[in-house]
């Protein structure tokens, strides 16, 4: 049990990672090639907030650190919609009770950081790492310092080092692609210490090709997010001068605009900035893996780009345990069954930017919402709709994918059919039918 | 018209491409991380040989090297294809007097840098790139010397070092696919100075999930090639013992067998070689732009590997000379034009592993063939099969793609009646409806 394990990148999902294996009794460090989040005034990086749900809470609960993170999230009950007029819509997450919670990636990583060194995980900052021995196990750092581990752990991020690596060896698949749109942050300021916006919802504005969406700070601020093309009229392109700003602006999102005076400032201010997807397999080589980003980088539109990692960390904590530690069986174990689920939240997360930004106003789309909600109504629990099995589950996402494009099928026959005289119990026999096996509870 | 020109990669594309920018009149380098392939005594990397068609041809006469090429082709007129128990059948490739010519990969390298160093170029061989600036379009190579050029044209195949370096660039899109085969090489030596099967045919034993195919080489050796899967029953992995080797090519190979004394001894000694299919968007960054594999590498089994590459170099070096030879407009229109036909040639050459190895015992397949050249017969000229498309003629591969599966369409339909009743005005017509538009020669 006193493996040593070597884990590179001090982000979410290797932080959380490592006060796991470190309570299990590993010898576990940590080096990561930005400086101490702690100690610097403001943090790197990327900064979308984030919205952790069900699937990484579980970890975090599983490491014993979710009552030090629990006051710092808010939480958020569902979208609230802002039409071009300013008028609002609420669409609920889940059922009563159920929701999603806005917390700061920064602060977030700073207080799972400060959980692996209390619990003895040795972080070292300033190293970027260079190079990898897949071979003899072996990182070596920027700084001429080379480590041997038992295992390595490449939670790195989307640009990981360690699958950089990895994708110089043979048979290594690997795939980046960047989409179309690219986002620019906006911030809206509290007034007398207060939200201008009611906190408790994540508020989006759909415009078709494109969305502004606002979570909720701990500090009372929103951080507004604008997803935009880079391409293409409107886009970030076509955006030039402050009068093209202002009256973009005015066009298709002033209720958003009144709330930030200084918002043609922070628009020159802040960058623009990319959206990737990367895919890769197999995530592991000799005794590395990759996980979180680094093995499946997806697009933050269905929240679970966090999630998604912190789940990785708790089924490899489990199946670890399960296989005794046994890591050249556990490694290509894990990297086989994880795989497809991974696959599968990278497709839920592009398609959902489609959903969110563009659905909206489609009939078609609403009247299969209305439609679920009443089948949803009659069985609560042998109908779940696609954004709760993704959100408030555990179920694997390849099995969530699997049963949403059931339901879509089933819902589209059905909407064939006057709405007064859809048959409820024949449209569960027909979801019934087509689902058949498939994953349940527990397994 | 005195641009510099820095081609990193003295391959095949390389080296044609630097022939006929020289002659243009600019000042054209080569840089290539390998030592001289003609003071080697072993030519390093692939050694597939090659299959020269007239995609391939007509660049080659272009920069006026195809005369001395020329003699050392063999033709090949068509697939002869091995059955279980050693018989033959014959399929020509098109009409009458239509072949491609089998060429060995060093022998054709060496004529192209020797035809490049004749007309004027600088070839700096053991010069491997370890970076590249875009924005000061500047070369670096691990022997410290930094190179400054007007344009830098990556060559440098599916490995490609330049590309590697636009990886990191934000916006790249880029992905390699390792297929599940790999390859490996086996030699029929000479018997007596002559060739032990006819020579101017691909031979072909097709085996449904596996297949062997054998070249002919000027020297009266053919080099065959087994595509086989790594894993499974039977593959690579199976294959431990002599003795399985053996009786798997007892049972599956027997004619090819028996002209291998030594088959055993090859199979251990040659190694086993991965194939990978590599796609990525833009091909160009500022002044830099990749060719060739570097911007497309495709599995073999289309033959058009080098074709497509050499048909790059022509299209690149025409576009370039009507736009002028402006850089900055040229790189980011070719870049956009040709990527669409790098895909098509891509898909159609994993399409076509399964056609060669596959479809030649699918009763449906050879229906279609059966029927397609009874349209050809009648219309030879508004009916080219897409082989002969993609073998005998300068349609874009996309229009190419577009048209075939139109046919194929086209001929499912029609096979749906009985062979004699079927109406082959009414087949074109049909063929016509669907294809509209689309590509003419001279286009």
């Amino acid at each position: 049990m006193k493996d040593k394990i070597t884990i590179v990148g001090a982000g979410l999902v290797g932080s959380l990672l490592a006060v796991i294996l470190k309570k299990k009794g590993f010898d576990v460090q940590i080096f990561e090639k930005r400086k101490d989040p702690r100690k610097s005034e403001i943090a790197e990086g990327r900064s979308i907030n984030l919205a952790l749900s069900h699937r990484g809470i579980r970890p975090l609960k599983m490491a014993g650190v979710f009552e030090t993170i629990e006051p710092y999230l808010i939480p958020m009950k569902g979208r609230m919609m802002h039409d071009q007029a300013g008028e609002l819509t609420f669409q609920p997450y889940g059922k009563e009770g159920q929701f999603i919670n806005s917390v700061s990636r920064a602060q977030l990583n700073e207080l799972l950081i400060e959980s692996a060194e209390q619990a003895g995980v040795d972080v070292y900052f300033d190293h970027k790492c260079t190079d990898v021995d897949f071979e003899a196990s072996t990182l070596t750092f920027e700084n001429g310092k080379t480590i041997q581990a038992d295992l390595i752990v490449g939670t790195d991020g989307a640009f990981s080092a360690i699958r950089k690596q990895m994708q110089f060896t043979d048979r290594f698949n690997f795939s980046q692609h960047y989409i179309e749109h690219g986002y620019k942050e906006l911030c809206i300021e509290p007034v007398d210490g207060k939200f201008l916006m009611e906190p408790n919802y994540l508020h989006i504005w759909p415009r078709g090709n494109f969305m502004l969406i606002a979570l909720p700070n701990a500090d009372k601020t929103f951080t507004c997010t604008l997803f935009f093309p880079f391409e293409g009229t409107p886009s970030f392109s076509t955006l030039k001068s402050r009068e093209d700003i202002d009256s973009f602006f005015d066009q298709y999102f002033k209720d958003a605009k009144d709330l930030m005076p200084d918002l043609v400032d922070q628009f020159f201010h802040n960058p623009t900035s990319s959206l990737v997807t990367t895919k890769c397999e197999p995530w592991h080589k000799n005794r590395s893996i990759l996980l979180g980003d680094a093995a499946h980088a997806i697009v933050p539109f269905y929240g679970q780009g966090m999630n998604s990692g912190f789940e990785d960390v708790r089924l490899f904590a489990e199946m670890a345990e399960a296989m005794n530690w046994d890591w050249d069986k556990i490694l290509p174990e894990f990297s086989n069954r994880r795989k497809k689920d991974a696959d599968a939240i990278l497709d839920l997360a592009l398609h959902n930017f489609i959903e969110m930004r563009d659905h909206v106003g489609d009939p078609n789309f609403l009247r299969r919402k209305k439609l679920e909600s009443k089948i949803q109504e009659q069985y609560p629990k042998e109908w779940i709709p696609l954004y709760s099995m993704v959100t408030f589950s555990d179920m694997p996402y390849s099995e969530a994918l699997r049963l949403g494009k059931i339901q879509k099928q089933v819902m589209d026959e059905f909407l064939q059919q006057e709405e007064d005289e859809i048959n409820f119990s024949k449209v569960m026999e027909r979801f019934n039918a087509l689902k058949q096996g498939g994953w349940k509870a527990g397994q």
